[in-house]
């Protein structure tokens, strides 16, 4: 039935010169949008000028430009039939055909790949992948001298450049790499050179490379699998299951050239049966992608991510079109694509669009999922528990258990983040970058990315004297990873993810286990963290808790400083000011807080001599590169092992127009660890309405089938599974 | 033509018995909203508890809960004709009266004027303002018995206890008499208790008052008019064209009671013509209101304004519709309506609801106003400079310099604020306080608003030698105000306020001008602004500017702190960490921030010796009750006078979706003051396409018809009127 479906699409766009107001709605005004800007370039004259600029530079942005404009007017060519646009294509192909073999090295010199057109040859690969396909829509109304010029003068010449002239760029498995694979084959597919697509599929022989080659990173090029090209990146960008190590932030740009070949080689290449190449693992790609946002739609900020990229940003929407089109339909896409508000031009966007208007988008409910890091699936991962409050509304946790994700990744093993209808409560804060922005060092990262950002205080996670984890050495990261523990979230109403770090810290045992838990005695669902740290010697633990908003009140007394000073030297701590000091006097401690019109209320069991640090960033920030956004960090010191145990509760609200504060208070009025052992850790909290939950947790055994029995005060409890959830 | 239509509509709505959906749609659903809280309230027990609890607490909600319930019955009863809406008031009502006879003063003993049914008298009166109504919509189906009943054992002892038994609460020229007044002077109408009413336009006759009472603010409450009631307080309360000198955030609370009265006393008494009474100062108090709004519709949180109360509250409807009604018709009112999403359940709000469903509403789009300040208009005042650029975005300065506002108003003499569409861009700091939230000091005033948010440094104005204005005393600040010294909004394009404080500070003279200009090679209206003060002692001068976002960029050197302390000791510096200090080594500096997905660039003129100190609130605030947002100063040092000049442009786009940053830099290039002399000021800056503004204004007289001339570089400028603006 939909083979059917698509049959009778593809028949509909050969149909050329078919008229806009035909298409369905989004499809027509995607169309509209890029006939719009093609019309208005074709007024101006086609610029190709000598590179010389940085990115944001003007010639930089010009071939930036002109890649895009190529590809909508090849497009409207396909989709129109109206000569002009292809004849469009043409005359700016030749521009370049002319000039591109006479530029030299970009003048700038300032990348492990230098380009030609532009400063990187990262920049080169994204300009060819965009034009091959507005190649391919002209390829056969061109003349075959033409054809024969652009092929010879331009095109194999750039694929050259990008791949035997640059193998340190071409032949790593990395992103980067990918869009150079990707240029290469795709433009291969094209002009039917069998020779391109060869080596855009398994890259430059490792024989025919020198054996100590380095790419930027002083990684060697001849990886030891000695495998190079697509295929050897699409078994091992991703995890089994779609994850990129990087996070969801570089996954949407990685994704691109993937999408993109894939879906030339499944056109031009059926025989390959590429969509289906390991399990489907585009489609887990695209599935993983959609995933790891928040319930507006960010992205979660995991490792070096600027924040606010989100599912509704331009480059998404292909993800949306072909995870919707090739890969299962599921109608939750469509209500993605209407808010993207544009489609691919292509088949694929047509039939998005197409079913759209036909009335089939239901809203998209994403599932809370366990992924996996590691080509191999074994590299720990990231866990994602959703749960479905009142509405419908969707709190999210995020725990983050993965492998290091390379030169991009955090120190932040077992942290956390959490989200709400209202966007972060407890962030992560990302990267210490302003992609782009001039004046931000350009753009680039940071220097304070590596020295807070990456480091652990920044993160909701353990910190063991004031050290990252690995030493914040990613030599020593990049070999370790920590383990899945438990993953339950058949029972929507108490999910659990739990996980495992041996390596963090020298002869430390972390172990962290998170819960959402949905009851009517709360407004929005709950979250229960349970952290253990076991070790034999003394140290001072640290939990930092990164919420978004402003304090309310405390149910301990705290002294301020009227003098900030850095809380430490190293490891991130360099850029705390610390503002003031707590001191729970009892074995537990509230922290209210009010943010995005709602109330938070945390509360933790301490134990005596804890203290409270509130601290915020700003400290050795000599160019204001850092958000002043406030934290406090739960403190105890000399222990050599130590559990945390505590609750989040969101209520009520508040609007400045009405000035009315609905439930502004927690109702979490008792809370204590009852058993910590190396077997079993037990947990009980109380609501004011007397009611008390008892979460039993095996620490030792995850096994579904395990039965456990455990005696609290003279009372027995029998249980099967790794937790066990008693209400009373 | 307009009463025609009243008229019917009159006619129309004492059909009773009108089924919902004949009214247009924002009257059925306004009516439809309050049926579903009244019906669910009627499935409860009507609950009159014996009052205990202050704000927040059971009893309060309880009986605040109760006039709304009452209100809306009433209007339901009148609407809809349906007899169990008047049961249900009149059951609620002879509960009232059974109890409140025997409650004594409310236990609380907190207020100047402690209430019977609340901790304050106001409170009472708010609930008989209300409960008025609701008694008016079923006074004539109750039996005559009942009525006599009511009127005897609740209504007029509450109308005594709320005048006579407390003149200190009812005589004053205040907000809260106000309430009094029209609480007193509505259940008289309904009554048909003359005796009432008259008290109610006229206040209790000073002859019958101690001569010697006082008021929470130790004020004597027999004023040296004499006057009180009513008729006093519009005359009083607001200046000739309706400002109200506590600003809009107050405004919009002490409008309420105004409108209320006034509409019943239009309807029951139209021999007064109280909506034409004082020039119709009713309908201008309407339109201040409406007009201090930014352009997102937040009211400018001038004095101790809470942030976030907009045109779109709750309270504010009544504004619309009566405004749109009783006054002018204004069809830019609909449009808020709409927005507003509610209607007043009455024949104004019918016809607001009936004009808007006939499509007449149109944007609303407030224009530039100077307000005067002070029952003659005498006292100085506020001037709002609205530009309408691209696509009508709106661009809004409020500059202030009216009197003091009484209690509640703040030591900001000629500060201003600016918005745009995306909200904030120099902000105003409001007051300290979260209203209602009772963590936060109960909901009340912090001790931190009056250390630092009336503090004149907290505020966009200059501060001379680190003391506030009139040295932070109230009683030296009721005594005096600014004046305006110029408001020209004719020309849209080019568009000045300018005003004068002689008073702030002993032997000083402030001068402010401030334009808006829009000229296409601003991408959006630019903010000039000149600031000159002269006197005869060297002083420390400190020019604030309180930003909106994250700092990009500066084109001086700056050191930053790492041990962050107090700027010093008392005025509000108290508060303010020292972040960094800039030393411009040029006769200009830059500053680039980046907030709400724009950039924003100031320049400067300075002088040799200049500082700029970056600064942010949090210092002494033992309870983190101050946002930490950031500011700098422009500090200079040892002058006896001086003259500060700057340019705002704002400029560009930067969507974390799509990483593009577009315009990120300002096009200024240069700027000077070429002249500064007691009669005249010479302003220039440069764009980068080499165009040069020349601004050249007179300080000594803004007379319209005054012709000047002015040498300057041997060249001779003749223009006639306090400014003049030349482009070349």
């Amino acid at each position: 039935m939909q083979q059917i479906l698509l049959t009778i699409l593809l028949l509909t766009l050969s149909l050329s010169g078919r008229a806009q107001a035909d298409y369905p709605p989004l499809f027509a005004s995607t169309l509209a949008g890029a006939q719009e800007q093609v019309d208005a370039a074709m007024e101006q004259a086609f610029l190709v000028p000598t590179p010389v600029d940085m990115a944001g530079g003007y010639t930089h942005e010009v071939h930036k430009q002109n890649w895009k404009t190529l590809e909508n007017a090849g497009a409207l060519y396909r989709l129109t039939g109206e000569e002009k646009y292809a004849a469009f294509v043409r005359d700016g192909l030749l521009q370049y055909a002319e000039a591109y073999p006479t530029w030299p090295l970009h003048p700038t010199d300032r990348s492990y790949a230098t380009g030609k057109i532009f400063w990187q040859a990262l920049n080169d690969a994204n300009w060819l992948v965009y034009v091959s396909q507005a190649y391919a829509d002209i390829y056969d109304w061109l003349e075959p001298a033409v054809r024969t010029k652009l092929n010879t003068e331009l095109f194999r010449p750039m694929a050259d450049f990008l791949s035997v002239e640059n193998p340190q760029f071409f032949n790593r498995i990395h992103n980067h790499s990918t869009w150079g694979n990707a240029a290469v084959g795709m433009i291969g597919l094209v002009m039917d050179d069998e020779e391109l697509v060869q080596r855009a599929l398994y890259g430059i022989p490792a024989s025919e490379l020198p054996e100590d080659l380095r790419d930027d990173d002083s990684g060697r090029i001849v990886s030891e699998s000695g495998r190079a090209g697509f295929l050897a990146q699409l078994d091992l960008s991703f995890s089994p299951d779609g994850y990129f190590t990087e996070g969801p932030y570089y996954l949407r740009y990685a994704l691109s050239p993937f999408l993109l070949f894939g879906r030339a080689l499944a056109e031009k290449r059926p025989d390959m049966n590429i969509l289906a190449y390991r399990n489907s693992i585009l489609g887990k790609a695209i599935d993983a992608l959609l995933l790891e946002a928040d319930p507006r739609g960010d992205f979660f900020p995991l490792n070096d991510s600027q924040k606010g990229m989100s599912l509704y940003a331009p480059e998404v929407v292909k993800s949306v079109d072909y995870g919707y089109a090739l890969y299962g339909r599921d109608p939750g896409l469509l209500s993605l694509a209407r808010e993207q508000g544009s489609v691919t031009l292509d088949k694929e966007g047509l039939l998005v669009a197409t079913d759209l208007a036909a009335g089939k988008a239901r809203p998209f409910q994403p599932h809370s999922i366990a992924f996996t890091d590691g080509p191999d699936g074994d590299e720990g991962g990231v866990g994602i528990l959703r749960a479905y409050g009142q509405g419908d509304e969707q709190t999210t946790l995020v725990m983050k258990y993965s492998a290091q994700g390379m030169g991009h990744g955090h120190f932040d093993k077992l942290s956390y983040s959490l989200y709400d209808l209202t966007g972060e409560v407890i962030q992560d804060y990302g990267a210490a970058r302003w992609v782009n922005i001039d004046q931000k060092g350009g753009g680039r990262y940071l220097p304070e990315n590596q020295t807070w950002a990456k480091q652990t205080v920044a993160h909701n996670t353990l910190v063991i004297d004031r050290t990252s984890h690995y030493e914040g050495d990613i030599r020593i990261g990049e070999n370790h990873h920590p383990d899945l523990y438990a993953f339950r979230a058949d029972d929507t109403t108490f999910q659990l993810v739990s996980a495992v770090s041996e390596n963090a810290y020298d002869g430390r045992k972390l172990q962290r286990a998170q819960w959402l838990l949905q009851d009517t005695a709360f407004e929005h669902p709950v979250l229960i963290d349970l952290f253990r740290a076991t070790g034999e010697r003394p140290a001072v633990h640290e939990l930092p808790t990164w919420y978004m908003g402003q304090l309310m009140r405390t149910d301990f007394g705290y002294t301020t400083e009227n003098i900030l000073q850095p809380l430490d030297s190293a490891h991130g701590y360099q850029h705390l000011f610390l503002e003031a000091t707590g001191r729970p006097d009892a074995d537990m401690a509230t922290i209210e807080w009010f943010g995005n019109g709602r109330f938070y209320t945390q509360t933790m069991a301490t134990e005596s001599g804890d203290e409270i640090l509130f601290v915020r960033p700003g400290a050795n920030d000599p160019e204001f590169n850092l958000r002043r956004d406030p934290g406090f960090l739960l403190r105890r010191a000399d222990v050599a092992s130590s559990t945390f145990f505590s609750v989040l509760e969101s209520h009520g609200s508040y609007n400045p127009r009405e000035e009315v504060a609905r439930d502004p208070f927690g109702t979490i009025t008792g809370l204590r660890i009852l058993v910590d052992s190396e077997p079993y850790t037990a947990l009980e909290f109380t609501h004011q309405s007397g009611t008390t939950w008892l979460i039993l947790f095996s620490n030792a055994t995850a096994d579904p089938d395990q039965e456990h029995t455990l005696n609290i005060n003279g009372q027995s409890y029998q249980w099967r599974g790794v937790h066990h959830l008693i209400k009373q």
